[in-house]
This record gives C-alpha cells, sequence and structure tokens, in this order.
C-alpha cells in the first residue's frame, strides 16, 4: 500500500493524506463512535484529483470506502486496514445559484444545513430535511436517497436532483450534470448513483432542484383515538390542504409517553393517555389563508371524530418544543441504551397489526423489553427502537428476526430511509426477490468489475 | 423464424399472433402512417406468457420490438422484417386501487385515460397528463418517461411509478412491485426501465402513485410584454400560488397567432399582438379561497407591470376552448405540412437568445419558412415545430444542425420529453458526453448483451 500511498499524496498534496493517529482518532459511526481502521484517509480537493486517486486504486486494486458526513446508521463508513477511506470533506463548495431556473450546483461534501440556508438566502428552499442535518452531506444524502420530514411533500433525496457528477471505480468521470427539469436524451444515469450506497461510484458534484421559499407554516400536536382515525386523518389532510401539507410525524404513545411524562425530557403538550399523537404541518406563502385553512381542515377532522385533543403551535418556540420531541434520537438512546433501532416500511393498511403482533413477540420472549414507534405515517415509513438490556450479536439477531420477518409477507422493506449498508446485507433477501438481486449483481459487475467501492456493502 | 413462430403460438394461442395483412395493415407511427413490416405481431396476455416468450426469443436470438399505444414522435415503433413486434394490447388490467396507500397497480397495456379516470371515480388524481392521453399507454408513458401538461407540479412519469415489473431480455422477470413511498433495501431497479425506451427490458406491469383528487380548478390565458416579464411571471406565481402551480404553458407569438387568426381555428381569447402567451392554471381542494388567490396573485403581477392582458377562464368551456389552442397538434400540422418537429430543454435565461438565433438562421437559410415555439416554459421545454416546404432528407438533416447545435454549449438537451429513439440517436452526443455513452452501452451490455430489445434505437 506504500507505493500507492505516495504516489497518491503526489496528487493531494501532504494535507490531503491522513495516517497514523489522523486516522484512528477518527470515529466511522456517530451512533457507536467505532474508531477508523482504514490505512489512510484520502481527501480529495475536487473531482480531477479523485479521478486521478481512482485511477491509481483501480491499477493497484485498492479497495475503498467513501465517507461523508458519518451520519449513517448501518455501517457504512466502517473500513478495514486493507481499505483506503475516501472522504469529501475537502469539497464542500456552493459553486452556483440559478435563481430563475431555481437550481443550485454543489461539490459532494457540503453540508445538508448550509445548502438549505443558501437557498433560503437566495428567497428559495431546499426542501429535504433530517434531523442530522448540520453534519450530513450532499453526497451522502445523494448516496443514501435520504427522506426525512418533508418526503410527504417534496419526496426523497431522488427527486431533489437535477444532475450529477460521479467518479468511477476505474477513474472515469461521468458529468450528467443536467440543469433543466426535463431530460431525456438517453439513459438517466444519475438514478443509477441515487440510493446504491456509494458501491456503484463516488459522487463528486450536484445540481439540486430548489423550491419555492414558503413563508408561513402552520404547525399543530394532534392526538388520536385509533389508528383508524389517524389514517382518516391524512387522507382528511392531504385533501383539505390541497398540496401545502408539508409533514404528517407520527408518535405511538410508547414514544411521546417516554421522551415527555417517563424521561421528563420534554414537557407534555397534550396528556400522554392517548394512543397516537401526530405532528400536522402544512406550509404555504400567505400566513392568513393558509392559518384558515388549516385550521378549517382541523375542525372538519374535529367533527368527524379523528381527533381527540390538539394544540395549535402559537410561536415558532411552540413550534420548536413540539418537534424537539420527534427529533430527540439522544433521549431514545438514554433511555433505551443499549438499543437497536430499526427502519421498515410497508403498506399502511398493515401497520397497526404488525406494531401490535410486533409488540406481542417482544413481551413474550423478553418481559422487560422496551419497545417504542415513530414514523413518517404517510410514506409507510416506521421508526423502532428495542431496547432489551443486551446488544449482544445472538440477542440482536433474535430482535431482528421479530421485526424482519412478518414484512416480507406484506411486500415491507427491511429499510425504508436508512439504507442496507453491513447491518442489513443478510436480510436485503426479505425485501427483494433473487431476480432483483441478481439483476443488482449484474449492474455492481458491470460498473465495478474489480469490487473496489464499499466493498461487502449492499450486495456482500 | 418459423419454427419460432411456432413455438410462440403454443405460449400465446392463435389469436396471440398477427402475421400477413394483421401485420401490414397497422401502422407504427401515428404521425408518419407508416405501415409495420415486422415479421410478426406477438400479443402476450399475460407476464408468464411474455416471459416465456422472451426466453424462446432469448435461445434463437431473435430481435424485438414493442408496441405501446404508438405515440411516439421518435420512430420508437418502427421495425424490421427481420424483427418481431411485442405488443402490450392484451395487457390492460388495472388491478388494484388502494384508497388508503393511494396507489393503483396495472398492466402496462391500459391507457393513461383509463387510469387518470379510475383515479378520479375512486376520488384520486393521476397526475401525468398529455394530449395522446386516449392512445399512449402506461407502459410507453414508463418507458419514455413522459411529461405532458402538469410536470411542473408532479414531475414526470418517474415520479408517478413506485415499483413495476419488467421482463429482461433472457425472459427473467425482474418484479419490483414496491407499494411504498419508501425502499431503500439496495438498488432501485426500476429506475433502469423509466426512460430507456424499451431498451434494457420490457415493462409489464407497475405500481403507480395517486395524488389527492384536486376539486378546484382555476385557468387565465396571459399576455406578457416581454421574455423578462414572462420569467418573473412564473417564478411570481410559483411564490403566491403556495404549490397549487399545475400549468405555466407558453406559447410564442408564431404559435398563437398561427392557430387563432392566421388559421381561423380557434377565436383568439386575447388579440394576437403579444410577444408572449400563457395558460396559467391552479389546481386545489377550496375554489373559493384557491380563486381568491389565483385573482391576488395576477393582480400582483399586473401592478408589477408582467401582464399586458389576461382572460380568466368562468367556465369549463372557456377553459377547454383555451387549452385547445395549446393542444391543438392538428391544426400545426394541417398549416406548417410537412412539418419538422423538436422537442428541446435548455436553461431558462437562454431561452429567448436561443429562440431568436433559430429564427434568424431559418429566415436567412429559407425565407419562406415557418416556425412556432410553444413549451413548458418552467420545465426548461420548448416545443418547435418548423415548415420549410419540403421534408426530403438533406433538408431535414440541414433544420436539423439549426436546432441543436446550439444546445450542446448551453447545456441544453435533444430531448426534453420524447425520447431518442432513432430519430434523435445521431444527436445523443451532443447532449451527453462520451463517458455518459459507454455507459450507457456498459448497462445495456449487460442487460441485454445480443442486443434483442429495440435494437438499434436510442443508443444504435
Amino acid at each position: 500500500m506504500q507505493t500507492l500511498l505516495n504516489d497518491i499524496k503526489q496528487v493531494v498534496g501532504p494535507s490531503g493524506l491522513l495516517t497514523g493517529d489522523d486516522v484512528t482518532q477518527r470515529s466511522v459511526d456517530w451512533l457507536s463512535g467505532e474508531r477508523c481502521r482504514a490505512g489512510a484517509i484520502v481527501r480529495p480537493a475536487d473531482t480531477e484529483q479523485l479521478a486521478a486517486i481512482m485511477t491509481l486504486c483501480h491499477d493497484a486494486a485498492q479497495p475503498v470506502v467513501t465517507h461523508g458526513g458519518l451520519t449513517g446508521l448501518v455501517h457504512g463508513g466502517r473500513a478495514a486496514p486493507d481499505e483506503l477511506v475516501i472522504s469529501l470533506e475537502r469539497m464542500t463548495a456552493i459553486e452556483d445559484i440559478d435563481h430563475v431556473g431555481a437550481t443550485m450546483t454543489v461539490q459532494a461534501g457540503v453540508p445538508l444545513q448550509r445548502v438549505q440556508e443558501a437557498a433560503a438566502a437566495a428567497d428559495l428552499q431546499f426542501p429535504l430535511d433530517l434531523g442530522a442535518r448540520g453534519s450530513c452531506t450532499i453526497g451522502g444524502n445523494i448516496a443514501t436517497n435520504a427522506g426525512g420530514n418533508r418526503v410527504i411533500r417534496y419526496g426523497m433525496m431522488r427527486q431533489q436532483v437535477l444532475g450529477l457528477e460521479a467518479v468511477l471505480a476505474d477513474g472515469s468521470v461521468i458529468s450528467s450534470l443536467n440543469h433543466m427539469l426535463k431530460n431525456n436524451a438517453g439513459y438517466d444515469l444519475k438514478q443509477l448513483f441515487i440510493g446504491s450506497e456509494g458501491t456503484l461510484g463516488i459522487v463528486t458534484r450536484a445540481v439540486l432542484k430548489l423550491q419555492p421559499r414558503m413563508t408561513s407554516e402552520q404547525t399543530a400536536l394532534v392526538a388520536t383515538p385509533s389508528f383508524a382515525a389517524l389514517t382518516h386523518l391524512l387522507g382528511l389532510m392531504r385533501q383539505r390542504l390541497g398540496g401545502q401539507l408539508s409533514a404528517f410525524e407520527v408518535m405511538w404513545q410508547s414514544h411521546y409517553r417516554l421522551l415527555t411524562v417517563d424521561s421528563g425530557r420534554h414537557s407534555p403538550p397534550l396528556p400522554a393517555e392517548h394512543p397516537y399523537y401526530v405532528i400536522v404541518e402544512s406550509q404555504g406563502t400567505d400566513a392568513e389563508q393558509d392559518a384558515s385553512r388549516f385550521n378549517q381542515a382541523l375542525e372538519a377532522a374535529s367533527e368527524q371524530g379523528l381527533i381527540s385533543d390538539a394544540v395549535l403551535a402559537q410561536s415558532s418556540a411552540q413550534r420548536q418544543a413540539i418537534w424537539a420531541i420527534r427529533e430527540d434520537v439522544d433521549g431514545l438512546i438514554e433511555s433505551l441504551s443499549p438499543l437497536f433501532t430499526f427502519d421498515v416500511s410497508l403498506p399502511i393498511p398493515d401497520m397497526q397489526d404488525y406494531v401490535d403482533t410486533l409488540q406481542a413477540g417482544l413481551a413474550e420472549r423478553w418481559p422487560h423489553g422496551r419497545m417504542v414507534v415513530f414514523g413518517h405515517l404517510g410514506d409507510g415509513n416506521l421508526h423502532i427502537s428495542i431496547g432489551i438490556g443486551s446488544n449482544d450479536t445472538d440477542m440482536r439477531q433474535a430482535v431482528e428476526q421479530l421485526v424482519y420477518a412478518p414484512l416480507a409477507p406484506l411486500g415491507g422493506s427491511v429499510s425504508a430511509e436508512h439504507g442496507i449498508g453491513l447491518e442489513k446485507r443478510d436480510y436485503l433477501g426479505l425485501s427483494r426477490t433473487p431476480q432483483e438481486i441478481a439483476l443488482m449483481r449484474t449492474l455492481k459487475q458491470a460498473l465495478d468489475p474489480k469490487h473496489l467501492l464499499n466493498r461487502h456493502k449492499v450486495l456482500g
């Protein structure tokens, strides 16, 4: 490896190559804090440098692992001593904002929050949003097809990307920096790199689609008496808010209660006795009209018996207090640790049965186990956290079986938004057919025949 | 081929195989009326039959051409005597509508309009819409990533597809009939088949995403004094209508004038003296609020000098009369025939210069030539129709050069929504880099190494 590292240093300069303690001091994973074990960390300054690096690695059959903001949850950042880490941390430029076309061109290492802020400064909006916004990078968002809180209105990261540039395993640069909403000239190659977790290429730059900036925001925390009421409320809000519904985030009582009355971390805006809580949010551009529409929609829901209790955020502080409960991942970790987290999707009508079955299975096997559920209901996506007082491998596998096995007959997915990485690789076959997995392998073989990019991840 | 046809007849039955006059009586193209020259037309009744057919064709190295509704504009349906046509015309079932999840599962041969109607009957909406709605099929919409009139709000066909099933060149079935908005379990294989014009697989079924049904609609025909006013109007409408803007369809004066005062085909709702006309449309679910918002937005535009004249549709008939001008393709053909049609995309700020340059180039070379321009401005997409009184090959190539050559330096595309097919194949290199085209060939080679699917199309 040393000869290769010397060659790489010629490309990136001394500050572009980290070795020794500079590597091991870093973690590869914010949740576990696991140390980086890679042979070195390479930090290209631009696409040309990365292309040169990958040409060298390809010639030397050197496997690499790409690092973005390291906020992933499926061990995608883990690297072995015989691997090099490619970190995009020096590629953080916002290169261009086109106000008329509503696009932004960025390097892959720029953090999500900086993109959101730059869009807002241009009186536009970049709608992707998730808790890790301050650390996660656009390149990571693309590689993992990030979801988050506004998918119900704006879709996942895939829908926010107009064009991108990627470096392939052999160092060739695929520059598809399209700026137009419509371009049907040949295959839409960018789709290959979105959501394939860095296994088909390394994303270096992207053209992002921006949205009109929404200037009014209505937020309510609503309790519903039943799961049926919850799904009817979703339908009613979709219908009545005329496309302005921007979040419909559900917390099962277990989740809400844990983070409010049980842990004392948040004062409860509503009593913790209801079975379900929803953060309903709409965004628009006419404060008065939007508020009136939002209130009317909630009144209609109330008249139909879909709402047991509700509180409307009257200020930005109240709004943040409501969201803080939903986004308090630290609180979950503190209360349940050691915990296992899951991110599944399944058809909405099957959710209640699924959660009930899971709860019963858990209680039978681990009477003192705790489970909390929250999720993006409109997206069919549930986040499940389970603490059984142990995190050894056997226990983990037993819990995984419990959570994943019922998904296959429902057509559900073992990963709604976190991806597969290493963590869920053995369960991919529960969500995808052998023919699908064979086609994924065909693609991997065609684009990265030496298996240099994020080796062992997703497909193994 | 006869042995193969006998084997295929065993699979599809006598009515599933057309030969002789039943083939040549059919056209492959609604615009040219060109007759079908294929060796036979095979009409599978379901995915299993198609898989068996493709297994036979693969063993016999028999190339095939897939037919949907034949409304394409790039000769994608053309077939040689040594090719078989696979027609999806018997696979027209709407298999399932999920009201809570807002999805519809269909076979690929179902016409778009039937899907729209079935969604409306379920109090939901399938938002893709284009002039060919009565004939074009969902499979064709997927294979070509169809666009149309509502892209500005709902995106292209790619965004309407949650899952799909396709048969590969070797007869294997890739069933990715996902129903969830979110599924990051491995590569998103459906993206391969969307927009690749049937060259990587044959789409057989799809799970479509439905939207809330919009119950109120506001339509105006607006004239603007300049191109700058046009782009500002777009920005203002996007901002003020808070996500309800559903169409922003621009007609250059040339287009509006031709179809109204010049041809007498439509009575002009506004005088034909303005440089630009726009159909502005918003859709929502609260007639009173939406109308007030729409009118206020237009008033604001008027106060800012962005509007020279405007007429609001006061009835469904008036609304249809406005749209009828925009959608009158027959009128264009009748007035300009023989005509060449183009479908380009480019950054919006470059459009005015581009059209002016084109107009000047045309006038210089063909003083009696006529050119009309209309398009989906917000999508960066212009449709250009040019009549020079001849349609011979040399003339066509000269006009193509005129239209396409200026796009490359602008990062524009030779095909915004019509696709490449045979017609634009030689110009693909103007919109895509050699590295991109090489990667497209890598994909084609990986998925269809015998080059059996839509041979010679897109990549040649």
